[in-house]
């Protein structure tokens, strides 16, 4: 495989530990040597894999994590680092998110996850636009 | 400098061209050969550097861009690529984002923009919670 689509398999395979609620396979993802962040939506930034791992836990529970879907990912490489970025489908709601991948023993694992609302207009706002 | 402290240099450049609404000086930060990408706050991702720049033109305006500040910015490189975290101080508001920095003919210069917000507690939430 050419190393888009390496990194475009390690960014489905957060997705898929994140969809599944599997928590062991969520810190597999995380890098083990480099530095690594994670932002999640309306947190501060988290700078310690014992931070993100914790995190995580607490996001994805006892298998109750949110019901979510990866779509449009689009991954950059450059060397050993790549960064991918995607929209996040959920219940109700989009996020966009980037996600920044390094290669590690071979293995390209994350050490940045940023997601985000796409806010979509209100409805009063749309029926606002409606009446003009 | 240590590759570190240029990645820091050319995220306060990117920032100084924010806060001075300089376009020229945006133009200028962002990567000439690597693919880019940009997610400003509730857009879907711009993927083409036209598209990016046309983007900051209307944002910057003639000179009167946002009021900004780039606050607790941290640098993780990687042979030539590299990606900061850093916080936008704007009136009345915070935004978390993400930079990502590709070395280019020597420059650092940007490749891929990130920002959200970082949502505030609301006031009525912060009665509710002092009075349980």
């Amino acid at each position: 495989m050419s190393d888009q689509s390496d990194v475009l398999a390690a960014n489905n395979a957060f997705y898929e530990a994140f969809a599944t609620s599997n928590l062991g396979a969520m810190d597999e993802q995380w890098a083990r040597e480099a530095s690594v962040v994670c932002l999640h939506p309306g947190w501060n930034a988290l700078h310690t894999r014992e931070e993100i791992v914790a995190s995580w836990a607490g996001i994805l529970g006892n298998g109750g994590g949110p019901e979510i879907r990866c779509e449009a990912a689009n991954a950059h490489v450059h060397g050993d680092m790549a960064f991918v970025v995607c929209n996040e489908v959920l219940p109700g709601a989009t996020l966009a998110a980037t996600n920044v991948f390094i290669r590690e023993q071979g293995e390209w694992r994350i050490c940045h996850h940023h997601a985000g609302p796409i806010p979509q207009p209100r409805q009063e706002e749309l029926s606002r636009e409606s009446l003009n």
